[in-house]
């Protein structure tokens, strides 16, 4: 085994997000889905640390509401139940890092953790290991380190990070300087010119002493309280009280040992959207990606995510299609991200299939 | 009660047609189907003449296996059992029309008979009765008599009537030159253009005696066998040596007292693609027709014929999405012609969804 024993694992697996719909749902969010037809993305996630972290020393921090799922999908990995920390309610990230590190931190004050989202997609988990290397090396000299994508594309759709300098050694390691939101066509054409931006993947790596020393100087109304006492009756009486926050904004804008570590070629993805998936899949000549029984004249870069029925897609180009067995989606690939406003119209209309 | 005593009607509800798919199937051909949320399209082609030919002289030539079918959906018609009349194997409409014929002749040989195929729409029935009208009186005067739909379009999907002259009253009424099969875009602009082309509807008005005596003329075949002996052993026993062929081709286009009554204004489509059932219905500012459970999102110009389940559409243009419980149908809007190549290729593959 070539885990080390000071390196723990923090995986976020409370998200809600629906942009997978229909597919994704509120009680069955992306984490759980099976997207890439190698067991859930959460699953996926678990396998990618696997070879560095042992399963007794993996936290899966997520929402009380999704307890038995995790319970079903995370069995044969061998997590303590105890490691299953439930959030009574979904306060972003901030919350649920500061908690995590507080209790790792009481079990070995000497932890490096690997904080890690459970619904994203890494097509290339090995060279995603040589980089989660080299950022627990960065780690261990008490930088927080965050994993920057290497952009190839002018996403709009991604946070990203504005970085520096290299570091002393001339290694591709970068001071990240600013956090920038979402940002424009234009604003993200200029900073894939520039050259040092990098997306913003939430995977990061820091010792839980210094962490926490963050938060205690950036967060302290956190850190009161989940930052020190991590009891689940004293989490579950506090809880409410804490800010919606997430480290990026509540912590790492404001520190000052922020480096980045820029990944390439890993094929990450956020999955923030269909059109996202579509961008990590293999398409076939035609620029078409299709799951379960379909038939295609004339169809190309059309993508369709089958369910139970024969979809037949005919003269159609760049379009998203969905089938789910009580919704189905159909979508200008590039407007994928108008998928949320099918949600809410649903939710609006308080309909079932949301 | 305005019907005429001498006039008859024969319904052609023998067709197999795919082109709707996925609602229209082998065991389920367009005829039978509720399109315009008014019963099936043969109720309405029985409701359309209602006011003119009583149900004891209405026939329906369809297919053996389409009798049960049938049967349920004609019962409020008062049809005789006796006057459905099914067809061994489907050959075209000359066969059909033929037995038809000679079955009325034997009943009342002054008998006028109106053809009407069962599976058209027709929106507005008040202007079509009108039109009728009028192609009953020519029958009387022993004309061959076609509805020929003033075209509004340059339509490559339909045949044409090609006319020569106005006749002697100075009616719209115009001797039938050639029946023109599909023609290409550029010839069908041509056919616009130019005023003296109709639409071949396919609706017919003619005297049995008539009609008799062109078949025996121009398809001597069918009428020996069809055209004087009408019994069910005996039709069984010869049906199959019937030529497969049209009575358009058959003797239209060879008889010389051919006229068409100018049909405008009825709201007429043969229905033979679900682009053509789009035109005929009435959409929203957007463009779009729904049927269904549909939230669009920025969507024009879209389709949507829904079933069970909650159809988004998301920024589509020109789309059409058919949804039945075991396919889906997504097609751009100027293809949906190619839905026959997706049914053939089920049928190909012997798939039960054709």
């Amino acid at each position: 085994m070539r885990t080390n024993k000071h390196l723990y694992a923090v995986i976020l697996a409370g998200g809600t997000g629906t942009r997978f719909w229909p597919v994704s749902r509120k009680s069955r969010p992306k984490q759980f889905l099976d997207i890439a037809g190698k067991g859930s993305l959460l699953q996926g996630t678990l396998e990618r640390i696997r070879p560095k972290v042992n399963g007794s020393r993996v936290f899966i921090v997520t929402s009380a509401s999704y307890r038995k799922t995790i319970e079903r999908q995370v069995s044969r990995f061998k997590i303590p139940k105890a490691n299953i920390m439930l959030e009574p309610q979904g306060k972003n990230t901030a919350p649920a890092i500061c908690w995590a590190a507080a209790k790792i931190h009481r079990i070995d004050p000497e932890a490096v953790m690997v904080v890690l989202p459970s619904d994203h997609l890494i097509a290339h988990p090995g060279k995603f290991s040589r980089v989660l290397g080299e950022a627990i090396s960065l780690a261990r000299k008490d930088y927080l380190v965050t994993l920057g994508i290497v952009p190839t594309r002018p996403e709009t759709g991604y946070g990203y990070l504005q970085t520096k300098t290299k570091n002393a050694e001339g290694r591709p390691v970068v001071h990240v300087e600013k956090f920038k939101e979402k940002p424009s066509l234009s604003k993200a054409r200029q900073f894939i010119k520039r050259k040092n931006y990098f997306w913003n993947s939430g995977m990061f790596v820091w010792k839980s002493s210094v962490i926490l020393g963050e938060f205690r100087k950036y967060l302290p109304g956190v850190y009161r309280l989940v930052g020190t006492k991590v009891g689940t009756a004293h989490v579950q009486k506090v809880w409410r009280r804490l800010p919606n926050i997430s480290v990026d904004y509540g912590v790492l804008e404001k520190a000052r040992n922020v480096v980045a570590v820029p990944a390439h070629g890993i094929g990450w993805s956020d999955l923030g959207s269909w059109e996202s998936l579509r961008e990590v899949l293999s398409p076939d000549q035609q620029g078409n990606i299709f799951k379960g029984d379909v038939i295609s004249v004339d169809s190309k870069n059309t993508f369709v995510w089958g369910g139970q029925k024969v979809i037949a897609a005919v003269g159609l180009d760049n379009v998203i299609i969905v089938d789910a067995p009580d919704a189905l989606l159909v979508c200008r690939a590039d407007r994928s991200q108008s998928v949320k406003d099918v949600v809410s119209i649903l939710q609006k209309n308080n309909r079932p299939e949301t």
